[in-house]
């Protein structure tokens, strides 16, 4: 099912080139700087339970086409907030997905379980109906093995390290039980301080005061607060962690005075703050966690542009993360200048930039990651993460900002089992893109091949820390 | 002089297979959900004037191109306003036309005229000064015969149904005399109520009223107007309308108080709201009218995006639709919101989004359409209505909303001749499209050719329930 | 190293039909309508001082780059503001740039470059830190030769005309001594009076003083202020120049009554407007220019959309130019339309548009130019100057603009080996695009010569008035 060929262009000149190049990257270990997958999977080593657990209920991308076409959430085992009843049978969830199979054409959901199916369960039929019950019994079957089990996988899949994420006030008990494990496979934690940044977010207040109790500081003031994140970004970074993560609507960063900080904070903690200065508060907190990165190196990632939850009553009814989050029109140019006329000349400080508005890469951040030292470009993101995204991500970016200005690819993944699909992409999508370079006499094969490993390996070892 | 390859990649590989995808498409029935074609044609069935009437003086494609180097509008025999005389020689407007022929070079419009000569007179010299004369007496000899009246064409095309699009307050005068006629084919109207739900329509009160004179209703009421509406759509689909067209120069929709509304409306009356009240009255009428949609079963189409009659003299000269419309920026994720929040998850209810924002296929609609059940995306539209354009269309709508949440191609123009070669490129860039996805082996053939059929005939019917 | 098919799509039937095209254009001679180059380096006529100062220190494409990775711009020789030591060393800052050269792969500095080093050095051996110092020698003994003074690269060029950019307060003398020296190579001016029009520029006040003087207008007063725009506009024309440029942040233009304009003008001179204002009065400015334009049969171009200096420690360091100006979204539709309302009609007043904001190209600029007489394109611009973007600004403008509303290629650069690569690089991008048409069948092989050639020579020589 899988051909050796697919992803690369068709034109024989530049399939050739694309061959050799991948040859070079194909087997190169996994680097996963940035991800969902949860760390209890490889602290406890337990089977996942079923093909549908595995699956399905866990990855929006799947749920939200099936929800598009009319498929109910609760009919795919998705739990509600009221615990009303939702489908438990794990078969009839799998049958469901199999029998809207073809919703899936064209896109990247298609090649990533198909990919998995092959690889790892040697299936290379076609998911449909008539398939749908040798195919969940041939993954049930397997998950019960200890060849299935999540270490397992993971050393199979050739994961060199893999980054979770986790909230300031998470206690990082599983990353820890990793270590004392004994187990030598490389799970190391990111310091996602949305939760207690964020005044919007839910909780805000108590999220604030458990990251004090944790930290031993007084978050009910500004300094506190501050001393809080330092605190803590240290237990985080004790854990591995070589990064953080911010995850903002909007790419705003400001430089307040300091008594404007502390009224913005007051606020936030009362619930008193108007959006635009939640707005103004997150954007502080970026300075903030620039400032901070400069002291302890941990590299920054910033992740805007997403209108979270947009569909309020998939959100009453079902919570964060169903596949209701939608791309927002976004500004760097003027959002960033704050932060990068305090910290944008640094050359020890790696700001990590993405974007769910693709106008923007070749407009502001190749531009901007093209002439700021502390600035780099992460991947293609989320809805981009996929081939057509990924090639046109290097079509705008790179005749700006080169390629070492980027910092290699990401999965940013919950669905474990779509990890190796999801890098193979990336590789093979670099690879067609340099061979066409290659093919059109703009770059020698020699350079493309170091370019290649670059991309793939180098550059995301040495911009995240790794 | 039209190869039977055209719009395929010259990529042999793919090329094969784009064949082999289209010889299952070529020769489907037309179904066109979405037109400005008259239906006094049908009705009356009387021969085309001349050439330079049934080709140049209603194709604003045609016109503002010659204009924007220089052509005046008199000149090609657009009426004014004021009546002042215009030429009126047919033959000087073809010339005038045949002179500038050039300027068409990477336009649909050749596309589409070169198709149109050769299928349906037969002419395969180029358009020029020294072939514009027997070109233009070919096509006019042709004209005088039976075979190319309105309804032989609409036979000969092979349309298996057309949506023309009225106003309200038209009469369909010519859609029951099509009915009534005994002739088969089958002519529906749609219901396109901007000039009776935008304030700044003009005549916009006046509209109105007349809407309350053919309902009955009493329209100087909130409760009168919208009843008057439901009435009306009540008697559209009684002459075959499946639909609803809305095109706002915003995506705005609203979800207001009905105080509110009666405000607005009673503002919009007199006339005496802002532009953002306006707006916010528009915006309301879309929740309303999807609310009517529901009830009643009308698919609702949605056409934001132009700022209509942007060169003033032009429009104090010569009126709407003549070319100086141009696209604007333009937001869906906040604007549609309230009536999303209202009616995006009904599986019953079908609104279909377009754009002229091209930014906002892979940042919004597509993860749009992706999600909502209540949403579909329509085709490259107007200016985008083009390989280029629809190429586009596909590779950034895809990877987010699949191909089944799209509702297949639609013409939406006044040009009669060009629906046969508007509907066949459509058809070819889809089929290279997919062909493309074959080709890198990301999509079957067998998946293909079945998507092919899908995108070309079954989706466009399912989606306008025609 | 530089193949004769760079460039070329791979595809044997696209590449072959490119081939052909561009045997067409390849010799045709230069015109450069609009670029930053030196007049004093062709009034004077003396050698390049040395292989950095001639390809390193003055341009900002390379120094960015270096600069985003880390290199300080002292260390690259770029002066101070405040005179501190920067390096001096030619050699050492060639080998710097040398030891970075792989940060350009990808870029189209790296394909400038080497086209410079190959044609013109005869050099085939790829730049890095063991070739570096060969190179620096082979071309430094080249500068010092009489073959490489300006004069004669310019003849070696094929250059049949050359426009650079002046402020309205230059005295023109190198214009002058050119013309008077009896040397037959055409160097034009172009009237580029941002530092008088722009209330926020450096020294808005003593410039507009500095008109007074040259013109001997009282540009105290708004009558006055306009007279010296008009007489110096003629000075300037006496010095070749057929056009004007206007690089203001926005797009904004306006039509204000007379009282507001000498309300602002007063305020621009105090200093005491608004930022709002500062846009309002160089909207204004535009409009005015244009009103110039149509009497003086100056052609305008309007190259809105950068944010200048975003830098602000750069800035302070170093000043204009330095790599940090960062492209912004821009409005044209809403922006432009008092200038339109009052000029886009005119047949006889050509305006040329640019932009940094690519999503403008197929939403807002192609329909505007395919409309309004008034209006035409300019090619891809500064970032964008680039195959990808070349490419990119075609298959965006093509189908609504067709080529005919577009007006060829400017280098637009101060980097003077650099010119005929970047002309090449256009040819090459322009016919690789053709040849795709042609292959597809959109366009006959006799139509695409017959444009490759406009499109090179023809259209920029009618548009500039050259």
């Amino acid at each position: 099912m899988l051909h050796e060929d697919r992803l690369f262009p068709s034109d024989p000149t530049q399939r050739a080139i694309a061959r050799r190049l991948y040859a070079e990257v194909r087997d190169l270990p996994i680097v996963s700087p940035h991800g969902h997958t949860d760390p209890s999977w490889f602290a406890r080593n337990e089977a996942f339970p079923d093909p549908a657990t595995l699956f399905v209920v866990p990855d929006h991308y799947i749920f939200r086409m099936l929800y598009s076409q009319g498929v109910t959430l609760e009919s795919l085992g998705i739990g509600r907030r009221d615990g009303a009843a939702v489908e438990t049978d794990p078969r009839t969830i799998w049958r469901r997905f199999a029998a809207h199979w073809p919703l899936f054409r064209g896109t990247p959901t298609k090649m990533w379980l198909e990919h998995s199916l092959e690889t790892l369960f040697g299936i290379t039929d076609r998911l449909s109906p008539d398939t749908a019950d040798a195919i969940y019994d041939r993954i049930d079957a397997s998950l019960r093995t200890p060849e299935f089990r999540p270490r397992a996988l993971f050393e199979r899949f050739k994961i060199e390290v893999i980054a979770t994420t986790e909230s300031p006030t998470d206690t990082l008990e599983h990353h820890r039980a990793i270590r004392e494990s004994g187990w030598t496979g490389r799970v190391v934690t990111a310091y996602r301080p949305d939760p207690v940044v964020d005044p919007e977010f839910e909780g805000f207040a108590a999220n604030v005061a458990r990251l004090g109790e944790l930290t031993g500081e007084d978050t009910g003031t500004w300094a506190g607060y501050l001393a809080a994140h330092a605190r803590r970004r240290a237990f985080f970074k004790d854990h591995g962690a070589t990064s953080t993560d911010h995850g903002h609507a909007a790419a705003t960063t400001a430089d307040l005075p300091e008594a404007e900080c502390r009224r913005l904070f007051d606020g936030a903690l009362k619930g008193t703050l108007s959006a635009a200065e939640a707005d103004q508060f997150r954007g502080q907190m970026l300075t903030e966690m620039a400032r901070m990165s400069l002291e302890d190196g941990l590299v920054m990632q910033i992740h805007p542009g997403s209108f979270r939850n947009h569909n309020a009553a998939l959100f009453a009814g079902f919570g964060r993360d169903k596949g209701a989050d939608i791309p927002m029109r976004t500004d760097y140019v003027r959002a960033l200048k704050p932060m990068l006329d305090r910290f944008g000349n640094e050359r020890d400080l790696t700001i990590i930039l993405f974007t769910l508005d693709e106008t923007v890469y070749s407009r502001e951040l190749a531009p901007l990651a093209g002439h700021y030292p502390a600035l780099r470009l992460g991947p293609a993101w989320w809805f981009f993460d996929a081939p057509e995204g990924m090639r046109r991500y290097r079509e705008l970016v790179t005749e700006t900002a080169g390629f070492y200005n980027t910092v290699g690819f990401n999965d940013d993944t919950r669905a474990f089992c779509s990890i190796p699909a999801r890098h193979d992409v990336a590789r093979r999508v670099d690879c067609a893109f340099l061979a066409r370079l290659v093919a059109e006499h703009r770059l020698d094969e020699d350079e493309a091949r170091e370019t290649a490993i670059d991309l793939t390996y180098r550059l995301v070892k040495a911009a995240y820390k790794l």
